[in-house]
């Protein structure tokens, strides 16, 4: 690995890369796992269960902990209201810190309550509108008890069919509905808004866009902004435009990252396409280089969000960080200023080279360095699968919670 | 609505419509609802569950029942084992027979035991594929002790990331399992093989599109045909272009009926776009003129497969089952001779108006007249309604039956 | 007819339906047609020659007057600079009002110069900005000499490439240039911005989606609004959603009509899938009717926006405009009480069952009467191919002027 | 690069890598450039003319010889007739003998002609299809004057509108057209038969899908393949599958490369989703070395088609064959062994990693020293852009062949 390294090193140095910043970069990038990804997930034909699975959000914690020992870089850990409900956050808090970690996001669940069948915010009841509006509040106040700064937002509201429901009365549910978590939260939280294509609304679904999350986010202010899941788009859409346009107006807010070759398939976040991902943090980087940007890109919250339907949770959850760290780190390695140079003298291929090697570039040498200074074994795969842990875990039995 | 058909009939014989002939067909027009249809269903976020679902397989034969008694064209049920497992089938029969119906489309799962998480019949574990063999076996056993003559079958085989499984290999177990399942059935019996683009497996799936399942279908020979379900397919696809090549290739056995706008959402069939619909039966009905296609065209097997996850299931089979019905009935109305004439023409224009011209005819004064003449209520819906059998399902309470 | 008529309108005035209003609003609705609809198109791979095609605007105006001297509800033709660029629009105007008609929209052209091949307002060679502001602001003139207010504005500005070109860069480049059409246009005239998913960009488009056109309209202020272009859109959007969400915000412009099943086919509107269209003007009817919406709902430029490659271009755009007022008639008949009766009441089915009945209706019988009290001929098609206009127009020989 | 590449060379054989093997097998594949691909191309609303572009079929052969002259791997050129279409055949012949190069693949024109405006070979008039029969034949006499064996067949073949064509009649008549082209072919000849989702036609295309493509083939028999370009599928498919079940068929005859993020858009190979065509190789390898597929795949026909619309010609076409190139040594390090002991035993994520390592490996040290052992500078494009040509070419001024 040592003389691998150094050889790529000396390649990378000569083409003008100050390699010693693009390791301490990494060193600094930050990716929250989610309490959710530890547990059973599945489709709606069928949920497998997995032995091992947590029973309880502070074994859920503990997997979360196997990941940023070995990966060094998940530090926070997201969680699910009510799924990861307990009677005491101060205990949560103090657990979470006993293994070196904090609740990152917090995420309230609008859509598993028999009185969200027809939405929740956007439902055309005004008591269920309240309902769901109080569950916020109290998001909000877990949130200051566990000293969390975000709010994830997602609404599963939609409709199955034309004329299902009014499209313009529920998009002012939505905004109330959001002013009003609006002016409970403290100052320096943030709400990241989520847009989805569809499911589980099959017609229409109330936020079916970054447009509409960009113009609900707007509206409520600097403490709303939009978060972008990989695999909420149409087929097609070029993700990174959209990062590159949020960016510039100071509203991106996070990611859920996973992927998707069809739907919303959560599947391994760079699992698909890898290429799409790096060109996500093309941007990213670009936008932190940028004085315009800077503040925003710097302050985006980085989320994992994914479904390990078949595969094991705690090296899927591994692998999905190893993936983003791959791809972020590809990304420091492009040379803007030739980007820029060829971009305005018309260059299209030179241009298109310029992202392009910096893709091809095997950062595993850099990586495996960077871990090494870190005091992390150079491949966390490796060393968690090692580890005993994944053979431990199976004491606990099947049955551990999922998403309900 | 009397003088409405009057009118209406005398419009259709000016332009030389057989009127007498349409309604024979209309009357003659059968579809299958499905036992599961009449069960809870949702997404992977959430069930719904509804009060009244039917708690056993009589129950959901009765709700069946009820769907014939007011449309008059749904005499047959298919059934999902091991969701309708009995020990008893005579005893199905006696009493299906015994409610004017019978047994239709037998389908097999092989997607909901934990075994199959890496699949069923292409598994790399030659005793699972030996499982699920079985399991279809045990289906033709029930078929012919339900008196039913085909096999509905849908794998839900495939994988999630590259690398996975081996496509090949794969292709091959499938091929002999159907074989094995060939050499079973019996010679009037036909097995129908579903094709489906994506979920569960969101990476592949080993039976992807018409051309495969058309492959594996030629191979077998002729108790195998194509199923086409209309939610399976790509966006964009052009559906009717499938239906009319595979009746082309006396390849096209029968249809799961539905509708989508992006993925394989399962919404009431001609509830998203009805001119779709309306465009397949118009393929429909030409097979059914042309001596080449005459026989495979009056033996397609037409049954509904949806999920009313958040609607009333009765009342949602109903209205599935009209528009069927509707779509039907306009494509009996397109003058094919004037169709054709204007093909040969290059007549773009004109030959568009003549299919288009029949979808856009209001078909109720002509469905209400069949009814009438059928012995049944006008508005099926309606008389449903006011039938108090919805009321009087409720006493079934919450947590009938669903999926599993 | 007459017969069918007065059936028709008995059976809506037993379900309420004023049927004299809805005749006047019939009455009342106007589609613009475009000059260059009369013209030439083709696919990349061939135009296709129509013998008859106008050679000059003067004579694409004239085939505009006979597709309004048919169906009474195209006043307004739409042009497109340079292709109808003359020395004198004084003599435009002077003819366009001898005929009955006025000049709509002015279509600023940025893509047919050489010096577009990387972009016109969002070039990153300064001086190609610059020629294109000037374009447009040419154009602000040329709409001051022909009376229009409208500045329709698509910008096939985008890149074929990762890296080819910065997406903020040329974000600020639109803005700005947007800005300085803004600064020249007349208080009362208004820019609407269209999108576009794709094409000709292969791998982004400048402005891609309605939630960009939306930010620049926003910034712009209330001359800006946004163009929605059926074809312009990925699969399965639901685009009436859109609608809805741009009324509500008052920045709802325009329509280009047209449809498409692939990419923007840009085939006759409603000719693919009538359903949606009608889901469209469902939205717009709704929003005159409320008080919040009214205003902007009554000034959407409709406007077609096709490309007739292998159909007759006159009887093509008879029949787009027909569709349109189908879809139209169909959306007035909508019972909104009894529609929001149901949404109120999560009562899905039936408020489904609102909606898509109005669709089912056969509007053939009011539009016909509608056309009679216009002192039209009922089938505008029929009379048009009857008036020996198509058969004068070969005349013209082959030739004519097309998309360039 | 020395240093570089004997690290890299360690690192494999480490692995276990038959570095020698995989060194041999890049020297002996072989990609086909086409003739149109170095002329003007573009979209329909513009197609920019480049300076330098050939003016003559002599002209496009000389620039590909520069491809193979840098590339190494390019020793045969495709063409169209009648784009390419000359006198003497003979002249060709030897004028592309000299250049160190042979024709390739003969590609009949079937939508130029305005006979063809409502399709070729699937014409309602027989006289056009004989016609277009006839233009198939001359390509076949075409074929054996340059001593081509391969017919590679794209049809245009569709309709732009519901009820414009009669699918089945047309089927037929494509049908009847491919027999009579098979009985005119020599045995040694094969021909490639192309689908595609849509694009010219858009409402329908003859062959729309593989499985349309296969089924002609089949019944053609041994002479006919189908042929699989990477732009004409719908949205999401997973076309390395489709790859692998034709090649099991022994139906894979070859590929026309090129990339597309939304439509056809024919962009440079490998440019949007890079691991997508590597995971096209991973299967043409693996087919390679299994005995029941490996004189499919052995056959299996690589050429580029792509349109380089606002890029440079040569390079982009230089850069199209170094990314087929990389794609396919990537997949020649995937360690197969392995992989099959981890799909057998359930290993999700294990095999996983297999592939998508294969694909991290950054293998310009290895193509570099593969080009230094056949005699070719190590970076093609640098070789040839140094070289003068591309000047050179300036020469010929504007206006070379394009498409027409």
């Amino acid at each position: 690995m040592s003389k691998g390294y150094e050889v790529w090193e000396e390649r990378q140095m000569e083409k003008g890369i100050d390699v010693e910043r693009v390791k301490e970069k990494i060193k600094s990038f930050k990716v929250e796992t989610p309490s959710w990804g530890y547990g059973d997930s599945g489709t709606r034909f069928k949920v497998f269960k997995q032995a091992g699975v947590p029973r309880s959000l502070f074994e859920k914690l503990e997997d979360a902990a196997q990941v940023h020992k070995y990966t060094g870089i998940c530090p926070s850990v997201a969680i699910h209201i009510p799924w990861d409900k307990v009677d005491d956050y101060g205990e949560v808090k103090e657990f979470t810190e006993s293994l070196g970690l904090k609740i990152g996001a917090v995420n309230p669940n609008l859509f598993q309550d028999d009185d969200y069948k027809f939405g929740s915010v956007c439902n055309a009841n005004p008591e269920i509108r309240k309902k769901a509006v109080n569950h916020m509040l109290e998001c909000v106040e877990i949130a200051r008890a566990v000293d969390s700064k975000i709010l994830s937002l997602w609404f599963a509201d939609g409709t199955n069919y034309p004329g299902q429901g009014d499209f313009r009365d529920r998009k002012h549910w939505m905004q109330e509905s959001l002013a009003e978590l609006d002016a409970a939260m403290d100052d320096d939280m943030r709400m990241l808004i989520e847009y989805k294509f569809y499911e589980p609304g099959f017609y229409h679904t109330d936020i079916a866009d970054w447009g509409m999350a960009y113009t609900f986010a707007t509206k409520i202010g600097k403490k709303a902004q939009v978060l972008v899941d990989l695999g909420h788009h149409p087929q097609g859409t070029n993700v990174e435009h959209i990062v590159a346009f949020l960016l510039d107006e100071g509203k991106l807010g996070g990611f859920h990252f996973n992927n998707r070759k069809y739907g919303d398939d959560d599947l391994i976040v760079g699992s698909i396409n890898p290429y799409e991902l790096f060109l996500i943090f093309n941007e990213l980087v670009a936008g932190a280089c940028d004085p315009w940007t800077k503040e925003t890109a710097e302050n985006v919250a980085y989320m994992i969000d994914q479904s390990h339907n078949i595969e094991p949770k705690v090296p899927a959850m591994i692998r999905s960080v190893l993936n983003v760290q791959t791809a972020y780190a590809k990304a420091l390695l492009v040379d803007r200023e030739l980007l820029k140079e060829r971009q305005l003298n018309g260059d299209v291929l030179g241009a298109e080279a310029v992202v392009r090697e910096a893709f091809e570039i095997d950062v595993r040498p850099l990586l495996g360095k960077v871990r090494e200074e870190m005091g992390l074994a150079p491949d966390p795969m490796k060393a968690y699968l090692e580890s005993g842990y994944e053979q431990k875990k199976l004491e606990r039995g099947i049955g551990g919670k999922g998403w309900e």
